[in-house]
């Protein structure tokens, strides 16, 4: 085993990245042993240089993050402060100054990951990530290597906790989102300012990666078609058991069925409780692949926190090390089939339906004609009598989303149509 | 990208092997852009070199896989043969001979993995193996890679697909087991001389494997403790149900409490129907792991057939691909911790026990008696009369497996105890 030490340059020392200090200490032998060299945290950059950080050296603290990484003598750079700036300028000076990158970074991973990968390509380093998306789940590397001999044609799942949470407590007590948002809140699962999970920004960010490694394509964030899940309500529910579903945002990126090109996106969406994603309880993420030889894969596990997405980063610093040992390097982008991403409307999917209908006859008839015209077949229709007015709920069969829309567009202009309550997609089966 | 291509050589074109052969050849080109340079099917050793083989150009077919290891162009070696000779010797040539090796070969892993690994880095190559455990699922590259900077302490899971299919057969539709092995075989799930799966030899390999690979030490074959399923019967599960249970074999690796020792074993178990591992159906595998930064995570998918293993051959293909490409290897053995194997009654863990018993007073008090000497304390007791005879369904608490052993002995050395009708050990709460 080599004697001398690789260094461990930290850039950030929050949930994460006080998590990964106190392993590298607290096992060092072990990554060592596994690693074939000891390593050695070097420095770790913070914006609080007096805030009391237990188990480390106070002389490995700084503010100047950014001579950190010129330093020169740094093996792995990692990434844990999160956001654009400035993240990106950091990890790009990292690769200038010899050291290869570890982040969890997924904000900066969906925006600009080209950039990072061009940088990190140029300069002969690794990018690695897999914190990035699903916390402590392997992910990011079953894609990348376990599944490179495979074609991927489908990733569909729960990727964010706070969101799972409050959907999980929703379906479970009957509450409304607000008072599930509130409870997440009070438990910690929710921060102070929830928009990022609950608007679904957090999951694209996660689509965005997953396509891109899945599909062997640049993804983008602004690729990726967003609905939060703020307006599904405990009626959304009740909706969803008659018909022997849950609702979960899904985040889904899928191969077109002529393989031309693909999409991504996320929203919410009712799916069988036969379907394994409709078990994944509390704050938990599971993600489902299916690929065209390996058939039904899924992945599940914590999806966030500190220890957890530790585990994840430290993985990635273990093979980096190796690699430098190596004097090799992992597998870089691969977005060779440069497949487009096609926009919301071509997507393909089943619809669930609640109109509020004025309660006479003909409107059946009426609405069915609107579905017909746009081409949007129809599987069931449920009436339902309530309080004098009328309800009813249509499932479709596969439709594309542009048709959809213009049935919608078009029920709403009915004068029989009172409202449309609620339009939700239906995935899984 | 590099011209020249990477030569491959198959050893076995069966279940396995044929399907490699089909996707190397129809997924030539996302194969090339993945690994960075074509690869190329240099040879096909078989037993019959007569059999047709759709796909395969003749001429690449040989009946002398000693010759074909030894040619000294080649560049990776995929053995799908199976047993433990000739692949063995197979494999060390191969080595010998300047090749890297994939295999799917669990029971030659199982039973020898030093030898090749040894052999392995002698010539400074790389074995890799993926297929081996869990078919297409990724597991052994989490393992070793993903997880590489935690701590795991404990790799639970369904590993062989025919008995699940049996089990999940005898669950919902209260067969018995020869019954249901009966569907299994007729639908092409169990082999017809079962017995590498229904005796736990197969599962038994794969939990060898796992825990080598999770404990960082060498285990092996005969380090596993094994009892197949065979005895399971609809009364069993009548039971299990009464606790809020189901049945499963299950592969177990556990590290002690103490950290100083570790243990395997395969044998069928009561796991709580809330368990992830409770609704995995049909033939399907699933692998659950806990360990310490990471918390609890699951790996869920096909275990067995040709279209999934070859996926996780192909995808250990790209990978030794890689590497070569890169004149690098990747993780070779990690057996460091050295942790002894613990034998079974070390073991620590919960019991269903069921007896037939004198329906007079007085029976309970002697049975308690017999537990509380030997320190197995109950956390629950049930009687029953049935036709005049009485049963008593006891569940401990966690106890060592020897404990239970000498219990159990004791149970039936008693005139009021007639019979023990079943033991079985509860797992996953
Ligand atoms: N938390 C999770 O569960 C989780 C899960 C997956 C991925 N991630 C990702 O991991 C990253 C870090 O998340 P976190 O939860 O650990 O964040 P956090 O708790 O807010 O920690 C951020 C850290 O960065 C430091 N920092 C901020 N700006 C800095 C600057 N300009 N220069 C130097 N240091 C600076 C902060 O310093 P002070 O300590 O002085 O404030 C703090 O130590 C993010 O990209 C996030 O998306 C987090
Ligand atoms: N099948 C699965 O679902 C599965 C899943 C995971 C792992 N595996 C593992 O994969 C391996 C292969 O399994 P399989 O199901 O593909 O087996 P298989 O269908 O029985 O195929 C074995 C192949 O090896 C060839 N062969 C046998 N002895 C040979 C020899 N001495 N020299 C050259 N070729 C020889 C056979 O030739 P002929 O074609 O001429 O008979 C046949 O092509 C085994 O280690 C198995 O444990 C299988």
């Amino acid at each position: 085993m080599r004697t001398r030490p690789l260094k461990v340059a930290l850039l950030g020392c929050g949930v994460v990245g006080s998590e990964v200090a106190r392993i590298m200490t607290t096992h060092a032998d072990d990554l060592a042993a596994r690693i074939g060299a000891p390593i050695e945290l070097a420095g770790v950059a913070v914006r609080r240089p007096d805030k009391v950080r237990g188990g480390i050296d106070p002389a490995l603290i700084t503010t100047d993050a950014t001579a950190l990484v010129k330093r020169g003598d740094i093996d792995v750079v990692v990434e844990v402060i999160g956001g654009i700036e400035p993240a990106r300028t950091l990890i790009t000076t990292a690769f200038e100054h010899g050291a290869s990158v570890v982040s969890a970074n997924k904000a900066l991973l969906a925006q600009d990951g080209a950039t990072l990968y061009a940088a990190a390509e140029q300069h002969g380093q690794d990018l690695y990530y897999e914190a990035a998306v699903a916390g402590a789940i392997p992910l990011i590397r079953p894609l990348r290597e376990s599944l490179a001999g495979d074609k991927i044609n489908r990733v569909m799942g729960i990727v964010n906790g706070t969101t799972n949470f409050i959907l999980d407590k929703m379906d479970s007590t009957g509450a409304g989102y607000q008072e599930a948002l509130d409870e997440a809140t009070a438990l910690g699962y929710a921060e102070a300012d929830p928009t990022a999970d609950v608007e679904g920004f957090d999951a694209a960010a996660k689509a965005a990666i997953l396509a891109g490694i899945a599909f062997h394509t640049r993804v983008r964030l602004d690729d990726v078609y967003r609905e939060g899940m703020t307006e599904v309500t405990a009626a959304d529910f009740a909706s969803a058991r008659q018909m022997g579903c849950t609702i979960k945002l899904l985040a889904i990126c899928e191969r077109a069925a002529d393989g031309g090109s693909v999409t991504a996106r996320v929203h919410p969406a009712m799916i069988p409780l036969s379907h394994p994603l409709a078990s994944v309880r509390e704050a938990y993420n599971a993600v489902f692949v299916e690929a065209e030889a390996a058939g039904r894969l899924m992945f599940y596990g914590p999806g966030a926190g500190g220890s957890p997405t530790a585990s994840a980063v430290l993985g990635d610093i273990v093979a980096v090390c190796r690699n430098r040992l190596n004097e090799a390097t992992g597998p870089g982008e691969s977005a060779y089939t440069q497949l487009p991403v096609s926009p919301m409307g071509d997507v393909v999917t089943r619809y669930h339906i609640s109109l509020d209908v004025a309660d006479k006859p003909g409107v059946l008839a009426q609405v069915a004609t609107v579905f017909a015209e746009h081409g949007v077949s129809i599987d069931t229709v449920r009436q339902q009598g309530k309080d004098g007015e009328a309800s009813l709920v249509v499932v479709t069969h596969r439709a594309a989303d542009a048709a959809l829309s213009g049935t919608v567009e078009a029920l709403r202009k009915l004068d029989t149509v009172r409202g449309v309550a609620s339009i939700m997609r239906v995935e899984g089966e």
